[in-house]
């Protein structure tokens, strides 16, 4: 529970773009982190979530799970995203939530390897957002870590 | 000059994120748009511009673009955001300015009699996202417009 709050609170503190949407981490067990938010700082002109915003939680989900996973793991790094692929499914009417899991341990132990042997490595992560209990969108995010 | 302050002070209305953010569309010829915002409240925890801003300002641009040429256009029309992709070049370290242009007549032309005969067309947009003079990241978005 402090963990999340804690992530949250840093998020909030050094992305200020995050407080404003009202981001909470709501859960993290190591292999995927859930991120929430309220619709209202999030709307657009037709009262559903702005494209932009669904496009940050997905952004934002694949960076804290490397984020907390990584620290985890103790591997010191830098995190930079390269590239990000959101696919819009429908209007997201209601609150928001983020869902990012990485479940592949075979390409999880390539990617912290290569962090720790060669000073960079690249991982593909997909975050699908949830509102109303359906798919609204799904993001895919090349992450590259350099070590630090 | 009235139209960009008219459509800023839209955005800002409509689209709450864009307030906060800083968003100003600083120019408009009908076939581009250019859009502004302040490194300041776009920051991430590394002091350079937060990815999610940069995707969001990316498909602002797109966006905005349609909207302002189907005005002139005199469409009625809804726009639908259906796909973005974002390639991230290198840190953005200053203001951010995003240019969006369509020069294309042939390919707009069949875009707009698309909505009027079809009630439904897509549009390809490139929005180009500059800072300290650099081109920082490249978004391509494709959007759906619906006749109304």
């Amino acid at each position: 529970m402090d963990l999340l709050d804690d992530v949250t609170a840093y998020l909030h503190d050094h992305i200020p773009l995050t407080a404003h949407m009202g981001v909470s981490v709501v859960g993290y067990d190591e292999k995927s982190v859930r991120i929430s938010a309220p619709l209202e700082p999030n709307l657009n002109h037709r009262n559903t979530a702005f494209g932009g915003s669904l496009s940050t939680l997905g952004i934002l989900a694949g960076w804290t799970l490397l984020h907390l996973r990584l620290k985890d793991a103790g591997i010191a790094n830098r995190l930079v995203i390269q590239k990000s692929e959101m696919d819009f499914k429908r209007p997201a009417m209601g609150a928001l939530e983020v869902v990012c899991s990485q479940t592949d341990l075979v390409e999880w132990n390539r990617f912290t390897k290569m962090i720790v042997e060669k000073e960079k490595s690249r991982i593909t992560l997909v975050s699908e957002i949830y509102s109303s209990g359906e798919v609204v969108a799904v993001n895919e995010g090349i992450f590259v870590s350099l070590k630090m």
